[in-house]
């Protein structure tokens, strides 16, 4: 089966923005065996919205539209796909009263626009939205599917799995893809691909498909197989030669974040965590506490933006910041130090560094960056020279920090 | 003029990879007066091509492809060209020297794929290129053009700046385009629209688009005029009476963001901030020093996500976290003033809420969220109620926080 997607709204054709829907419905409909073989973004504007929808299904068994479901006059999705189906558009009362409800429940009145809401292409099966006001719909038409999904990226996900991929799936022949993820930190892309390519460069089947971020890669496999049985093979005969190569610079095979890794060997060893930022600013803390049920191992932490914060809250001794400046090894020791002290951790991860574009020094350029990481045994700093920009340093400098600590804990028993 | 983009690749229709060449096109077509009005990325499919195309065509004067000019078989952007416009392929011998001559400079051997190259589209302008192997084309048909460039990100630039702009510039007829940002917070989208609808639906010229974060609203005007004067008084023909309306909930009118807005009010009245985070762990502190020259205003602040650090650090009796419990309005009152009291700041913003999925109660459900402002004359603290999975959560009350501050300075004199 090929699908094809279109991202509705004017908006993404502006020069700053892209679709990244598509993405996330591409990856599901590969898991499904589904090939996605075009993509559209089209503005706000029925006629050429209706004829990329014709264009499409007259190609493909399965289209998906995202965005265009809302409540104002550039929502035209819905006029669109009726009239490139040539259908009428019905008006569901029980729509708008679940709309009014939902604002009632907020203590809002609806406004009238929403109203628009409530219109179904005629023969389409409503696609419930809990996390927003725009229904979706499922429309077959001779054969083929079309799906109108709202464009919110939470919307959209929430919709796809809940409502789309039991139906999907019940409609694709069996073939079977599978998928195995690495994710490898504390290693640079060039130096990756130079050590692994030769292994994976063997194989067109499964493909592979590597991604870098800020101190962060991810290797993708994808099998393709009659069974899952040969599929799991594949990955196996891949994956197994890699894995030895990259031994413990992978933390996860599982899709997990850092985040997340580090939280459960955390949580296996009754360990709790505080952190120390300075150029970070609490984007470490932040990451943590992105995982649900962090509070059981993260207590909290010191942002320590200003030297004043790093002596009052840390203990950072004044002669110390004078003497080696905020970003420096023993700065970074006595924040970890500091933190771990006042808030009873088992451990504690420091962040100093020179985030940019200001505050460099000939010692000490921007990209600076110290880690620290303190527990009952003492304290160890890492030191590294990032590049990027700002936002770049301040993630990688953040993954550091993870991974130092995931290190630490992986070589320590539960 | 209306433009279409189309990128070639099955490699951009994977799960990782987005189209990049199409936003620098963008940028360039706009700043011509020319709209780009969709985009497409099409798979190495000849079929799938040749149709994009003709659909692109019977609908706008420019059609831009980019990739899919390579020497091997899955690179069909000449050949799927010739079919939509029914025009023969023509080899040009000088083409192929010119390769051959290109390869024997770096003292390799020209393989005979690369012949495809020198294929060219009958009638068609060949555009040299001087950064790779691939020559681009440039097709006239009954009053439109077809431009094919190659793929690679500096190739594409160079040519496109080289060999198209002048004749584009020749082409077009010329306009100016103008735009204008207003960034809103503190508002729902459908609330906005129905405020600013009847005022901006009046105008097809400027376009309007709203785009809608988490309590975080854009709305863009773009005006297409034949002078930069007459668009820049439409601009504010349409923008004025929407600013009217809107008041005090516009924050910028200059694509800052709300991070920056708030630092810049601080940095004027000579006042710092600090903050204290429980169920954002980080993220606020994170956003205000994801500002170049934030450490002018911004000292740091406590991530307070255990109770026994918001006693600790923060002050907050303990009596009162067993009597309201850690999300209530006594709790985030005495997490920003026990903030600012400890790090001597002269505001002190604090977040206490419950960002799901777990740890919701009857009367606190997920999304209960409290807001705290101390500064010397007292603290105030708002109350909301936010929709949305953990990450929206997290983000929506990071922007009420900010905005509290915005509206708060902005009421107080320099």
């Amino acid at each position: 089966m090929n699908a094809e997607i279109v991202a509705v709204g004017s908006e993404m054709l502006t020069p700053e923005r892209v679709d990244t829907n598509s993405l996330y419905l591409t990856a599901e409909l590969n898991n499904l065996g589904v090939e996605v073989v075009s993509k559209y973004v089209v503005g706000d504007h029925l006629e050429l919205l209706a004829s990329a929808v014709r264009l499409a299904l007259s190609r493909s068994e399965l289209v998906i539209l995202s965005g265009g479901l809302g409540p104002t006059e550039d929502d035209l999705t819905r006029d669109a796909v009726a009239a490139a189906l040539d259908r009428k558009l019905v008006y569901h009362p029980e729509i708008a009263e679940a709309l009014e409800q939902r604002f009632a429940r907020l203590n809002r009145k609806m406004a009238e626009v929403n109203k628009r809401q409530a219109f179904v292409i005629d023969g389409a099966t409503i696609l419930p939205n809990d996390r927003g006001t725009a229904p979706g719909q499922w429309v077959e038409e001779s054969g083929a599917v079309v799906i109108l999904l709202p464009g919110p990226p939470h919307e959209i996900k929430a919709m796809f799995e809940r409502q789309c991929l039991p139906r999907l799936t019940r409609l694709v022949p069996q073939q079977v893809i599978r998928t195995l993820e690495l994710r490898v930190a504390g290693m640079g892309e060039s130096d990756l691909d130079q050590l692994i390519a030769p292994v994976y460069k063997k194989y067109q089947n499964p493909a592979t498909t590597i991604l870098a971020g800020a101190g962060d890669i991810q290797i993708h496999f994808r099998a393709r197989c009659d069974t899952q049985a040969e599929a799991d093979a594949l990955l196996c005969e891949v994956s197994g030669p890699i894995e030895v190569l990259l031994g413990d610079r992978i933390y996860s095979r599982t899709s997990e974040s850092i985040e997340a890794v580090v939280g459960k060997l955390l949580l296996e060893r009754n360990a709790t965590l505080t952190v120390a930022e300075s150029c970070t600013g609490g984007l470490l803390g932040e990451r943590l506490t992105s995982v649900p049920g962090s509070s059981e191992y993260f207590l909290g932490g010191f942002i320590t933006y200003s030297n004043a914060l790093k002596t009052e809250l840390l203990g950072v001794p004044l002669e110390m910041l004078a003497e080696h400046g905020a970003v420096s090894k023993p700065v970074a020791e006595a924040m970890a130090e500091g933190a771990r002290r006042r808030a009873h951790s088992t451990y504690a991860l420091s962040i100093t560094g020179i985030a940019g574009p200001g505050g460099a020094t000939e010692e000490k350029p921007v990209g600076t960056t110290y880690v620290g990481l303190a527990n009952a045994n003492g304290t160890e700093v890492l030191h590294r020279q990032v590049l990027g920009d700002r936002a770049r340093i301040r993630m990688f400098a953040s993954q550091l920090a993870l991974d130092f600590l995931r290190r630490k804990l992986s070589s320590t028993k539960v």
